[in-house]
Parts: structure tokens; C-alpha cells; sequence
């Protein structure tokens, strides 16, 4: 890694950091006393799932029919699918039914109805609550429909209940620890007030949270009985931002060869565009917008921020690199830069391979 | 596809449209005398690209080395690289130039002669020169600077001139078709402007400017010899937004299943997100951020936009789609809704195949 020259975008993942984050997550929970679901639609990777494994994970969460296919063929056998049951892939659905525990999202009794004639084979559902975030779910407060999705499921013939799922995505509109805290702490309460509230008629159902910001900063996860976290596999520079981690923990960097120096914009060309880090963004209030941040090499991988280098722009295959003064001098073409990205998750989807620092390469789903 | 449901988002291509854009701007490149080389990163399909070679053309464009090998292969003989040169990759090019005619952009002595001790095959280089758009390229009054540039090409063993070329990309911030105009003559008036300074001495050098929103808008090129526009194969939001095409000539819509509808709202949550969509966005002045329109199906395609429906949110694997007072009681979860995306490069580039109004699948550079 020390004379790390890429030909193209490549996208580093250092193993020893991202090993760490698995075990320090499993740890948390285990201490916690919580059932530990990771969420392995930020990684899709069938070898990066075998880390986990090797740390006594079980079962796993996925955000699509192919991703649990892909998990269920690498051996997972307890998969919840935590996205709103997409009816045309039924036949899917009910072939991984088959194969192994799979548990489903549902919000409305339409679903419900559609999966008790569509299913041969039994599968769990997830009543989906919406606590605050305002994209998916039942409201939290709608304790009637609710009442009634239970009803619906308990007269259905394939279907049990497991519980009451919750992905509070508002805590990345958080502004500081306290607040992913706050907004954890009010979705655990509405949450419990549900499960209170259905205790007596179904007493074995759980709660199930997991976004990465509550689940790095919140050490009490209170009447929470599983986590799904997924993200904080690899974390990224929106994370850092959110304060659910520091960058030393950041597993994964882009690296991108340079090949154009501006030195009266004091901006580098790089080979790195939107087709490599996705166009997610960050407003930063010195910079404007930001899709990434330039690191230093270090030996065995890559150290700190370089203070004030950025990407500030990308089109489809060009980055362009902010430096600060006097940092232009040190780039040629064709060197390589290494940059942290906002969002892990869509960069490694644009990417679909990881290179370790050891140069091994890793496959993810296509 | 008047019936059309789709299991997973799909992006489908009305191969009838794109013909017509593809023949559109091949008659408008004959009658204005220009060289037509269009750019092919939009569409990255062997397959789009014969529909270009049935129109007679002969020579394209490409952003990557990658791209280049991959129509390569498929028979394209005359291609350039409108990227800056990436040396890790002079192998590569290397092995291009000894199978093809190629082009490749230079703005800097040191690359030049990179390629002058790289390259045992020989290669056309274009200066590149940055017209107003602040990307890459040398300033256009740079005159002693691209002199300077010349000078080398011409002591080179194995480049040879071929002339200047820009990406005018600041058509992209214009405000009306008008702008659009006034930002390539002053392009083009600066091109020629260089192209005077050095005709005496490099008499055979051209001009060869390229975006689509130019392209589209002007109908009399002036000095220009060659242009290069690639997102009209498609067209898309942004496009008709800058006032490049109508509604009617973009060639793709996302294919998107309805998995919840939230009448309090008057949203769907659609399978389709982020890394279907890309994130490109638009700014709306009522609806605020949007990142895709819904348009209505129609025998044997899909026709207008749906007045107030538009993709409103993205996550990784959900969009959140806003509709107007009175529409939501329409659709049902297993729907499918079609969705004209912000930036048809980007989207493709995700979805990586098209699926004809015939059912046809078509691939794409992966």
C-alpha cells in the first residue's frame, strides 16, 4: 500500500478495520444483551459475511429478494428482508421460504392477504412502524391498524408474527450525538408503547431497530430485543460528520489515479467520477458541497484527513480535487490519490468489488 | 407495455425514439457540414452503437480506456478518448493505438511526453482547451501555452495534432435555449481564436466541440469541424429542463413496482433507488429536490408526464414518489410506475441493461 498506483478507480478496504468494526458491533450487543441482524446490503459481499459468521452471527438483514438469494446461496439461514414486500417476486419469496428463515415487512392488509394466498411455505413478518422518519411503516400512533395487521396475520395461514421493526433514518438529520440519542430514545418508546399495548394477546413479539448512527453512539439500546445496523461496516465521511464514528474507523477509500494539476485553481483532475462514488453529498459549511475527503498514505493503508482537500465536483468519469494552499506542488499525473467517500453503501454499489490492502480482490453481488 | 409489470426496476428503452434522435442529429451533422463522432458513454451498448453505424457513422467518442476496448472490440476503428490522458493505463493505450485510429487529449508537456517515450504505435492528440466550463484544459488566451503544446506534438515520435477540442459543460447552468447559444458562440469564437493564431503553421488542425444541450439547440456550427454530443441518444429530465428536447424525445423511463402507498401522504414507495436512479438531482423551483417525473403508460410505450408526480426521495433501494391531490387512490402495492430519470447517463450507467419496448434485452459495458 506504501507505492499504492491504481490504473482506475479502486476502491480499498482495509480488512483489519473493518474486522474491528464487525467485532466491536457484535460485542456491543451481546453486552446489550440484543440479538446482533446485521444489515449486509452495505457490503454485498458473500466473503465480507464470512467475517461476520466467524464472530458467531447467525442471521442477517438484507434490503432485496436478489440479496437474500445471493446470502441464502453462500449458506445464511435466518434472513429478514427489510424492505416492503415487493409482490411481483412472490415466487421468489416463497422459493427462499422454502430454503430458509425469512422474515418480511408489512404495513398494509393488502400485503398480507396477497402473501397468505401467494406463500406455500411459512415465513415471519415484520409489522413496519414508522417512529419519525416518514418513509415507510405504519405510524406509530395507529394503534388500530396495527391491531388489525396482527389480526390479519394471525389468521393467515403461512404467516407468524415476529414483531415490530422500526429503521429511524431521521438520525442522519441529526446534528450531534445527543440528538441520534434523543431520536433513538423516542423511537424505542414508541415502539415500546406498541409492543406494551399487544403484549397480553401476543406476548412473543420484538422490537427490532437499526440504523448505524444509534447503534454506534447509543450504549443502552434500552427495550430494543435485535439490532440491524448495516453501514457501520465500512462507515464513511457522512458518519464521522454525524458523530457515529472517527475516521479511524473508516474501512474503505477510494483510490484514484490523478490525471490533470490545475495549479492556478489549486485543483486536481482525477479518473473517479460519478459512475465510481455516486453522487451522494454533503453540505459542509467551509467547503459547500462535498462528495468526498482526501486522506494521506500511511503505511499499511491510509492515515489522516488532509486538511482542506476535497472532492468539491464529479461528473460522470471526472472527480475534481479542492487543495489547499501550497499542496499542488506534490501532485503529478498519474499519481494516486486516496479519497474517503460520503456514503460507503453507494459507492460500493457503483464499485462492486473491494481490493484489500493486500491486494486481494473481493466480489459483491452484480 | 400497455400491460406492463415489471418484477424488479427496469430501465426501458423505446428504440423507436432513440433511432430517431440518433438519425436526428446524424442529418443535422450532414447538413451543417460538421464531422459527427458521437460520444458513446451515455449508452456504453455495442448493440445502440450499431444502430450508429447503420446511419453511416464511422468514428466515436468514449470517456475511458475501458470503453474504448469494449467498441473496440465491436468493430469501431476511429475513436477518441475525450478524457484526460491516464498514464497508469499506457499500456493499455498502447495496444489501442497499434488496433485502432485513436485519439487521445492532452493539456500538459509532461504527458506529452509520457506518451512520447510510451507509445510504440501511433496516436492523434487533441489539445484540450477549457472554453468558460473550469473542468480541465488549458485556458483558451493561453496562447504561448498551447504554442508550447503544439511545439511538442511535433517533435514527438508518434502523436500527431489533430486540433482542438472543448466540453463546453457550462451549457448545463444555462437558463434558456438562448444561453445555450450565446455560451457555444462564445466557445466557438474563442476555438477559432487559437485555431487563427496556429493556422499557418498547423494548417490541418480542427475544432471539435461536443455537448448535447449545444448540439441540440444551435443549427448552424460556425467554425466548428467535428461534435461530439452523447446524452441525445436518450435525452432525459434534465435535458428538456435546459431546453435541449421535448418530453417526447427521451428514449428511457425507469420501470419502478409499487411496494407501499401512503394515501395520508399522497406518496408511493417504489423499489427503485439510489443505486437504480444514481442520485443526480434537480432543483425544482415548486417542488424543491427532484430526482425523476412520472409519465403515464401508453400503447406501445409511456407518453406525458403525470402533472405533479415526481420522485421525491431516494434511499439505497427505495424512492419515494410525491403524486397530486386525488391520484393515490389509483395505485395499488404490485403497480408499476414508469419514471423519466434526471440524468440518463448516470441511471444507465447504474442499471448497466435496457430492456426494449419488445421485451429485448439489451447489455451494456460492464
Amino acid at each position: 500500500m506504501e507505492n499504492i498506483l491504481v490504473k482506475r478507480p479502486t476502491l480499498f478496504l482495509d480488512e483489519v478495520k473493518c474486522r474491528q468494526n464487525i467485532a466491536r458491533m457484535r460485542e456491543k450487543a451481546l453486552r446489550s444483551g440484543v440479538a446482533f441482524r446485521p444489515h449486509f446490503k452495505t457490503h454485498q459481499s458473500s466473503e465480507i459475511g464470512r467475517w461476520f459468521r466467524e464472530r458467531g452471527v447467525d442471521r442477517i438483514t438484507v434490503s432485496s429478494v436478489t440479496m437474500a438469494e445471493y446470502f441464502a446461496a453462500d449458506g445464511w439461514k435466518d434472513i429478514t428482508i427489510a424492505f416492503p414486500v415487493n409482490l411481483p417476486e412472490i415466487d421468489a419469496i416463497d422459493r427462499l421460504a422454502s430454503q430458509v428463515r425469512l422474515n418480511l415487512l408489512v404495513e398494509s392488509p393488502e400485503v398480507i392477504r396477497s402473501l397468505d394466498r401467494g406463500l406455500r411455505h411459512s415465513a415471519g413478518v415484520f409489522i413496519k412502524i414508522d417512529t419519525g422518519y416518514g418513509r415507510t411503516g405504519v405510524q406509530f400512533d395507529q394503534f388500530t391498524r396495527i391491531g388489525s395487521l396482527l389480526e390479519a396475520v394471525s389468521h393467515s395461514r403461512n404467516l407468524e408474527a415476529m414483531g415490530f421493526l422500526t429503521h429511524s433514518g431521521h438520525t442522519y438529520q441529526a446534528g450531534s450525538a445527543d440528538e441520534i440519542r434523543r431520536i433513538h430514545r423516542e423511537s424505542v418508546e414508541r415502539l415500546t408503547q406498541i409492543k406494551r399495548r399487544f403484549q397480553d394477546k401476543y406476548p412473543s413479539l420484538i422490537i427490532s431497530t437499526g440504523d448505524t448512527p444509534s447503534c454506534s453512539v447509543v450504549e443502552d439500546f434500552g427495550e430494543v430485543d435485535e439490532i440491524r445496523p448495516g453501514n457501520f461496516v465500512f462507515y464513511d465521511g457522512m458518519q464521522t460528520a454525524l458523530g457515529s464514528c472517527t475516521d479511524d474507523r473508516i474501512a474503505v477509500a477510494m483510490a484514484c489515479p490523478v490525471v490533470a494539476v490545475h495549479p492556478e485553481r489549486q485543483e486536481l483532475v482525477i479518473y473517479g467520477g460519478a459512475v465510481h462514488f455516486s453522487k451522494e453529498r454533503l453540505h459542509d459549511s467551509c467547503s459547500g458541497v462535498v462528495y468526498g475527503w482526501g486522506v494521506a498514505r500511511k503505511s499499511g493503508g491510509w492515515g489522516d484527513r488532509i486538511d482542506g482537500m476535497y472532492l468539491a465536483g464529479l461528473s460522470q468519469e471526472h472527480g475534481i480535487v479542492s487543495l489547499p494552499p501550497g499542496l499542488v506542488d506534490q501532485y503529478s499525473v498519474g499519481d494516486t490519490v486516496l479519497i474517503i467517500p460520503v456514503h460507503s453503501c453507494l459507492t460500493a454499489s457503483c464499485m462492486k468489488e473491494y481490493t484489500t490492502l493486500s491486494g486481494r480482490t473481493l466480489s459483491t453481488l452484480r
